[in-house]
């Protein structure tokens, strides 16, 4: 059960984050390049260091998994999931459509996701039982339950392994249109109802614990490629969908 | 020449651009497919609409030419080239980076540019004999004189043929890294030194005669693929480069 301190908490986690983030956004900073030749910037440290801080004051007890600073009491029944910037490579490149993702899993399932985006400030709060909130209103998927008449993106073509491409070229040809880029803003667009479909492979947990709250908790659906909710188990092959239909529409092509 | 007139007139062209597009961003509106398969919108038609009846008061002598409303007086000494929304997909799907592109050609070569971005209310603007501007102050692009040092950016693959294609995956390769999506929004950033390179294919003058004075007036270098300089003639292929060293090493790449 998420709780009013839970969802409270979860705003400071990313308002802490974003104050980290600020002083870094197109100015000059360390860039480094991980073993996933994905990169990582003293800006990503300096977030998730500052949420895990809060964390450890507020919820000692919690256990904790970030993409820069790793697991601590991962099998604690809460566990928070961080990725400080969701698009370190847009950030890097000064586009103000990076994220910060904080969600709350209870028993491996997500319950309370923000989408974060520090420099517009813009965020997205989704929690189990509560509608989504943009920018403190309520946010609405449309409805859209066809693939010809979905607008979709996905952050990048080569980010899908060679079935997922042929998927992903599929879906490119048959949606009304598609947009590349975008990283965690395509899914916070897609729960306010401005983009239809969003799929993705090679997600890691921290990558999309946080979307789910968030697109569900507006009236959409998240699952992975066979249709299976999203957990701590998930094989990171995600998709997104503002109406439930088209869901079941881009299933049954997937086979 | 470019005299303070102009300028100020550029600056008011994007204003009344960005007032007409504001009230349409992440509402409902009607969307047209023109004839090249591109979408096309209230906003894109009502933005230009603005631009065109502010210079028919300003400028009646001089020629116009827009992505909407087609050409007026082109044959003119002087013609302003304007695309309302350069970004359509971007500004449909509520992303805040695409932009409205103004500029003042003369004998066919742009001498006056202006990438806007109306909802962030991010400008930049650029003038043969002045420094590049962003929010007023003078932006500058960095040094980066080498591929495999370069941040790349382009908007989509499938805007290259397969010649092209080839050229973009040659350099996707051997970047640093890419960036997909962003339209005109990566130009502005190359100015401002978080991008050194963007490449691209199939682009209208209305598409890139904006960018030619921002890019050059903040240090970098715009061209086509053969290393000549961008006007009326041009033929869509372009090469942008924060630092003129590296479109030597992309043209010398390029053969």
């Amino acid at each position: 059960m998420v709780s009013d301190s839970d969802i409270q908490l979860a705003r400071r986690l990313a308002d802490a984050a974003g104050a980290a983030i600020r002083p870094f956004f197109r100015q000059r900073f360390e860039i480094e390049t991980k073993g996933d030749n994905s990169p990582v910037t003293e800006a990503d440290r300096a977030a998730e260091a500052a949420i895990r801080a809060l964390l450890a004051t507020e919820r000692p007890a919690d256990g904790v998994i970030g993409e820069e600073y790793g697991i601590d009491r991962g099998d604690a029944e809460r566990v928070w999931v961080l990725d400080p910037i969701d698009g370190t490579r847009a950030f890097i490149g000064g586009r103000p459509i990076f994220g910060t993702l904080i969600a709350l899993l209870e028993a491996g399932r997500p319950v309370l996701g923000v989408i974060d985006q520090p420099i517009s400030g813009e965020r997205w709060l989704g929690a189990t039982g509560h509608p989504t909130l943009f920018q403190g209103a309520p946010a609405r998927t449309r409805r859209c339950p066809v693939i010809p008449s979905a607008l979709f993106a996905t952050t990048a073509p080569w980010l899908f392994d060679e079935i997922g491409g042929h998927w992903f070229e599929t879906l490119r040809m048959r949606c009304r249109d598609t947009l590349l880029g975008g990283d965690c803003y395509n899914y916070g667009l897609l729960a306010s109802g401005h983009i239809d479909l969003v799929v993705e492979q090679g997600l890691k947990l921290y990558d999309f614990a946080a979307l789910v709250p968030v697109v569900e908790g507006a009236g959409g659906r998240m699952c992975d490629w066979q249709g299976r909710a999203l957990g701590d188990g998930s094989d990171g092959r995600v998709i997104a969908v503002g109406d439930p239909a088209l869901a079941d529409a881009v299933l049954t092509l997937f086979g």
